[in-house]
């Protein structure tokens, strides 16, 4: 029985892929129109950040399943400036209310130390600059329901992978499948971190750097495109660095044409400008596929938490 | 079966007169306690506004019917400036957690574009000066509730007539229905709108201007009031347009006491001083009866769009 | 059967018995799964101050016996500046939409205007400096549960008493049980206020005022501890008032120590740094339990506001 999810890496191989047929599961039960299996159950989202879109994705799960929700976008009040109340304090009190928490919170550890506490079931939906292990499984459970294999793959990682922490966590867990190549397609100011190279050598898990898309194109089973965030880099780092530069990065039909038939574009989402609107109506665009997959991700995660293996 | 609500003219008199029948019925569901019939269904709130009384509103109606609520009153949060994610994009990732999107918005047109990829059933709960079709429904519903018909009414509308959205929709409507005379009683500022006067004049509906409340009081079986939003006037607008009178469109229990009998008040409510409070008491006070019929109005609303036709 | 909750002097000696008797009963329906006793009501929560831990516990309570709940934390937007709308028209109109409200105010005397209409139960989960009754009762439930009687209590009251609305109600209701005794246990400038103390003589209710935690460990068999907020006070008031007046009256394991075996701690939380962290784990230490009983106390409070009188 799985207690707390707190980062990408706790899971094994086998524990993915025998989670991966429960959340094939929920697929069904949600098109049946859901369960009952966690009826009377309470989940609480707490979160210290907003992020209506992974608040809504995990209140829909509970929804689906029967179950029932108390929810929080303003959790800094509980431990205002004024009051400062500590972040283990307000976990045990709401762990008095609720079944299970959906902590997001602004600080790198603190969903460890959350779930450190064991008062309650904790779910890490993003811990500031560190994981967000159910983005990283939905994204892994997409290319394989897209894809329909998760051996063998080649997939091409565009964008911010200096601070995306979705390519970090995904990188990480395709790691663990044997035959995959990465490709890390992004400027030189925001390409993967020495700690990810080291790892995929120590695991002998091929990998190129690039910095043109259209070089892996044609050989890519998943591109998956990340939003880079200017902002997030100083002045120095983009001195030099032009408009244009970052323009080679989004993908437009044209570019979609010199894909593989069978190749799917993945984003973490929201997009802006990375991926044209021309290409939504191509049927290679998974990311709106892949974020309802979330919602079936943690439907299967919430029922595992909550001691339900049969959501009938 | 309705697939989205959009604008107030896309219903005609036979749909009107069929579905005012259904809302009837919510009325009997909502006195016996409620009804399973949307258990299990969820309905999301997606607010770019707050409007916690439409949103309530619109929440207690899918609890009463035994569906779910998930629900955000910072949706801007989705497409915030660093963000920058379309609306289209939004609707499309939520559209995947729910069964029903009930969306504010302060953008004209903004319910007919997510109406318009089809991603989920819409119910637009305000679109910035456009529409607000779910108060239109309420506004007439509770006209033939209070009066026991739609026909040969006379209806004076009071106060902002030009800004307010909810006049000009339920004049739109009441053209519908034979026999109907309309006062637009306001400050010459706050006139009606060309655009009503033509369209009343091509369906042969008579109506009269005038600054005089004490002129229709009489004569109307409805006086449907509104906050008079002195700040939606610009200073030279103003000018001249001294305090005593908007004083003059105050409903106190003097002036009811010149009105019928049988005659309803009705605001769409916040109400601020426009009507006294000692008027409150008076049976012919509807208004807040007029906010309850928002409940059941939505509630046969989610029926019909949630293709359930029977409560028990 | 109760209508209202606005204040703690509202409950008597026989009610608050049989009361507790019902908050028992909902320990064992919460430690089984919950109950469906009140399916298909709505609570509304309606808070004009965000109180996210009140919220929540209210919340969980409707959630652990089968109701739903509609909820604001923006009630202020229903009365915004521009809006006006005065409370008495809000609760009205919520009335419409719920079956109990749930109302938090920054207003003295504000729950009882509201429960003055009549138009739906209301609770009061906070009026401003005004009254918390439910929190009152949800710390007299747990010294009955911790200490296993309400008569013959040696209590001792520590921290912000001048400000503390928690300890002056507290201090009212042990009042009325059978030998009491009351410790005052602050800083000169926290002292408790003359009102309570004549109201303490009155009942032949004994109390001492003392500046020195140490003086009572030794005998009392509650030690509840407050928060000093020291923003609340004047600069001059804390004129002459160092840093170390103040911190020998935080509880540390060694005060702890000199404590009866079967004495308690209670806070009503948040705590800062007036219980040092190192205190959790001695069994002594109540205010975790305390907390989760707030869940019992509202669970029983909505079963008897909404006229159940079994939970199976």
């Amino acid at each position: 029985m799985l207690r707390h999810i707190v980062k990408a890496q706790q899971f094994d191989k086998p524990w993915i892929e025998g989670f991966f047929g429960q959340v094939r599961e929920m697929e069904d039960v949600a098109a049946s129109g859901g369960s009952d299996a966690l009826r009377r159950r309470i989940m609480a989202t707490l979160f210290y950040q907003p992020s209506t879109r992974t608040r809504l994705s995990f209140e829909a799960a509970m929804c689906r399943l029967g179950g029932t929700v108390i929810s929080t976008e303003n959790a800094k009040e509980f431990s205002s400036a004024a009051k400062g109340e500590s972040l283990e304090d307000t976990i045990r009190v709401v762990a008095g209310y609720a079944d299970v928490i959906v902590l997001r919170h602004y600080e790198l550890g603190s969903s460890e130390r959350a779930a450190a506490l064991d008062a309650a079931p904790i779910i890490n939906a993003g811990d500031g600059p560190g994981q967000h292990p159910t983005q990283a499984l939905l994204d892994l459970y997409t290319i394989e329901r897209e894809i329909g294999r998760l051996e063998g793959l080649k997939v091409a990682m565009v964008g911010d992978l200096k601070y995306g922490r979705t390519v970090r966590s995904l990188a990480y867990l395709l790691a663990k499948f044997a035959g995959t190549k990465l490709f890390f397609v992004a400027p030189p100011i925001c390409q993967i971190g020495e700690d990810i190279k080291a790892h995929l050598a120590e695991k002998d898990v091929p990998f190129a750097e690039t910095g043109s898309l259209e070089d892996v194109l044609g050989e890519a089973d998943v591109i998956y495109q990340t939003r880079i965030q200017k902002e997030a880099f100083s002045v120095e780092d983009l001195h030099g660095t032009d408009e244009r530069s970052f323009q080679a990065f989004i993908i437009t039909p044209e570019l979609v044409s010199k894909m593989r038939q069978e190749a799917v574009i993945m984003h973490p989402l929201p997009r802006v400008k990375e991926i044209s609107t021309a290409v939504d109506v191509d049927r290679r665009a998974a990311y709106f596929r892949q974020a309802k997959n979330g919602l079936y991700v943690r439907m299967a995660l919430l029922m595992r938490i909550l001691g339900q293996e049969k959501a009938s």
